[in-house]
């Protein structure tokens, strides 16, 4: 386990924190701030106990990391980095096929974020990280995780090639977003899985490719190159969902209807 | 089309600026000012239905470049805005089916940029936004959009409950993104259709979503409330892809294979 300092700024992320059950040090409000979202948060410090301070603007600014903090601070002990273990045990918990998601090389923050929160609610039961050349757990990927980052456990491999080897040997079958692949919905992505989703300039490196089971490809017209990293990989996690919902195998009822 | 976003100050330029047709994104003024230059510059505002705020003096002072406002600044847009009739048009030439996405309220220039990059790749043929409470064509969305500005028509609209009335009796069905609706792959998305998307605190407003022909959702679990805007539009506008795909409707070949 490797932990980290955390600052969680902003209203979701601070209101996430605290519901999410995760001991917030001590929290910090704008002075005469009094709306309906920072009063829930109030409350949700005082059910636990938080030391509450009460400061000026020119504060809060000065501890932002993201400039964003909408006049909520809060300072959690630690973020925690999980194992692969975790995800095999959350999807044996739900009765479900591994669903993890991949990413070879995400530098964005905001976009590691967006990824984890999609992760959550395709209900993936994890996302796998390189320690190298990638963007770790900061406040701004707890912020734009929206509170994912509570839920869905997040690791950090050395060599993510040598952890999709591992992976195959547990039954898992890798797909890769890749332009030249054959495109997504005429590819049978039920069963355990792992969507690995490539930097926002290269793709997924030569070396991974090679280890996935198959490329898949988003259909794109158009004039210029890509999607959205974080779009691209919400747009294929959303084919397993549909996929995994239409052949109605072992994943825990998905749908309201 | 221009990439740099054009702060106007001073009354005799701003006044140009309005004179030569160039669109103003919103107009800053002095609270309490009143003299003659200044009523004959929100006059033209208001010919132009600009987005007009009182400020008082610090914050004009925080915002000018020269520090010399005299009482007025105007936000140029950074790119030149569409009319609707331009995506019909380009929607002719294609030989398809209209497509279009409108955003009732996106406020992060990230996720604006997203979505006119997404709409570019699913073929969509332009993007439609509010004046207010919205951001506009700035530099920060037209990098974000990594260049789809430059080909997918962006326009700009009063009042979006109105374009939408208009549009259906042109023949377009609205289908809003929202958490309560039938899941989104048990529609028919096929045919000229306008996708909805919401903001990114309160989704698809009352007003908007009571105007739609019919409400979708995007399958979810998890733990958190909803996904990111622009992930949300992706994913959606790719289930319109696909349907249009497996429908073989008139739309160009998408496809490579």
């Amino acid at each position: 386990m490797r932990y980290e300092e955390f600052t969680i700024e902003g209203r979701n992320a601070v209101i996430e924190a605290f519901r999410s059950g995760r001991t917030i040090d001590r929290l910090f409000v704008l002075d005469g701030c009094q709306d309906g979202p920072v009063r829930t948060i109030i409350r949700e410090a005082k059910k636990q106990d938080t030391l509450i301070q009460f400061v000026a603007k020119e504060r809060l600014d000065q501890m932002s990391e993201t400039g964003k903090h909408q006049g909520v601070i809060a300072y959690a002990a630690a973020y925690e980095y999980a194992q692969i273990e975790d995800m095999f045990a959350l999807a044996q918990k739900r009765g479900e096929d591994p669903f993890l998601i991949l990413l070879d090389g995400i530098e964005d923050p905001h976009n590691l974020g967006a990824i984890i929160r999609t992760a959550n609610l395709a209900g993936a039961h994890g996302v796998i990280i390189p320690k190298r050349r990638a963007v770790g757990l900061t406040a701004t990927v707890a912020k734009a995780s929206a509170g994912a980052l509570n839920y869905t456990p997040v690791a950090k491999v050395t060599n993510l090639a040598k952890t999709i080897e591992e992976l195959k040997e547990r039954g898992i079958w890798f797909v890769c977003a890749d332009m030249g692949g054959e495109t997504m919905y005429r590819l049978n992505l039920t069963g355990p899985i792992g969507l690995v989703i490539g930097s926002e300039g290269d793709g997924v490196g030569h070396l991974i490719k090679e280890k996935c089971d198959f490329a898949a490809s988003i259909p794109m017209r158009g004039d210029i190159d890509s999607l959205n990293a974080s779009v691209a990989a919400g747009v294929m996690a959303f084919e397993i969902v549909r996929q995994r919902m239409a052949s109605g195998e072992r994943m825990a009822k998905f749908d309201k209807g």
